[in-house]
């Protein structure tokens, strides 16, 4: 099934705008879980199972695998999600961005190697750099457009005739780059101004949203911002504020109640 | 040795401008070597012993580690270069860019997992997003400017407030990210005009320039463009051009013949 499919369907499913990102840190995992790369996968399968029903997609996050040399906890999940959970998709959050040559060996690495239905990358090389993910039609390529840190601004906010850059990638990626309809853009809860604008820009794109919890996102004002008028639209992700609500042994029970309390905050307001 | 020094004494000491990319596509290597992650290995040691006293870096491309899952062949490399030719600094081509504390993790995998002594960057995410690897004062950060494939100009060349994008990119990097004098730019070969103009803005900042060889840059051009006054400042890279000059038993002479013939084409302009 189209990326795009399969993430209208766990929509629906699971009642839910809610992604998980799963960036296991070894100085924050549970004590009782090994501090390598099988403890890594030990915390990843927990909170996947415990979070399944729960959310609309699952965003590794591949700087946590790649500093600890844990590539094959990524695997690991990724294959165990495969296998155990085929509706929910996977946002392989990596930000590449290259030639078209090198280009070609990073979708190799997302889509082949680790069989995400997603990958994140960065606009600043231009189309030519994303094509070798587009042309992956049945899989979803997520641009960065209003990222959610504060640095955000230093380029993205640069003005180009009268409008912000980032609101000229948004006008990029939703004409030429999204030929083959799998495109979808970064943008950080922390901005819901700049949302709505991209919104308006954008038709109904969807949004890949980072930035609610340890970020301080605010739900309401980003939900309002970025649903679309079915009320989907978002693919609203937490990480920190889910993964670490405890660091007992009901880490996966803690996971679980801020994942249920959170995407019951933002169908209050879709 | 900080790293800026470090390609100071090897410019100096090679007499040379020359980077050799290593990137490793098994489509390509030599009939003889195996096509898996001992013969990637085999074929890039081969390559650093043929060309070591010609050089000023190596730049490992990640991508195309990850691509075959060949993590250990990248630490292979890595390691042979800092036991063998620990005069020789090497820049690890990541283009990675993520808010802080991800790009921790990024900047862990870059330094301390492998050992690089500097790394490329994508600029798109803002200063914040580049901290974790500033403050690595011994280390060098590379940060993309102008780069060299066509689809460059889309968002690079895009007017702000009269100047292109990468101008701006370049006087930011030159002002506070570059507190500890250890940032260079990527400056593509195939763009002499933009590379007169982002020397004027940085002073004597290295640029790493891709884009001769396989992407047919101007030597001439490109040198008198970026050199500085010293006849240094450029760290020009050739991958394809040198890696696949024979994919017969003798590749890596063949590897060193080209390597010299661009050495000595790049010192006539110097």
């Amino acid at each position: 099934m189209r990326f795009i499919e399969k993430l209208a369907a766990a929509w629906r499913n699971n009642n839910s705008l809610i992604c998980v990102g799963l960036d296991p840190d070894l100085a924050r995992l549970p004590a009782h879980l090994g501090k390598n790369a099988d403890g890594i996968f030990a915390f990843n399968r927990a909170i996947i199972d415990a979070t399944h029903d729960l959310v609309c997609a699952y965003k590794p996050q591949i700087a946590y695998f790649a500093a600890y040399r844990a590539e094959d906890a990524l695997q690991r999940t990724m294959d165990y999600l495969r296998t155990n959970y085929p509706a929910i998709p996977v946002i392989l959050d990596a930000k590449r961005g290259d030639i078209g040559s090198t280009a070609e060996k990073y979708a190799a690495e997302a889509f082949e190697r680790y069989g995400a239905d997603a990958v994140t990358i960065n606009p600043y090389m231009g189309r030519d750099s994303a094509e070798p993910f587009l042309a992956h039609a049945d899989k979803g390529v997520v641009v960065l457009c209003r990222t959610s840190n504060p640095g955000a601004a230093d380029l993205q906010d640069l003005d180009v005739g009268g409008r912000p850059l980032f609101e000229l990638v948004a006008e990029q990626v939703a004409g030429k780059w999204n030929a083959n309809g799998n495109c979808m853009l970064v943008l950080g809860a922390t901005w819901p101004e700049q949302m709505t604008r991209v919104r308006a820009i954008v038709g109904d794109m969807p949004f890949l949203v980072p930035g609610v919890g340890a970020q301080g996102g605010d739900v309401e004002k980003l939900v309002r911002a970025g649903r679309t008028a079915d009320g989907t639209g978002l693919v609203i992700n937490s990480s920190r504020g889910i993964l670490y609500a405890s660091n007992g042994p009901d880490f996966a029970a803690a996971a679980r109640q801020e994942t249920l309390k959170l995407r019951e905050l933002v169908n209050a307001y879709r």
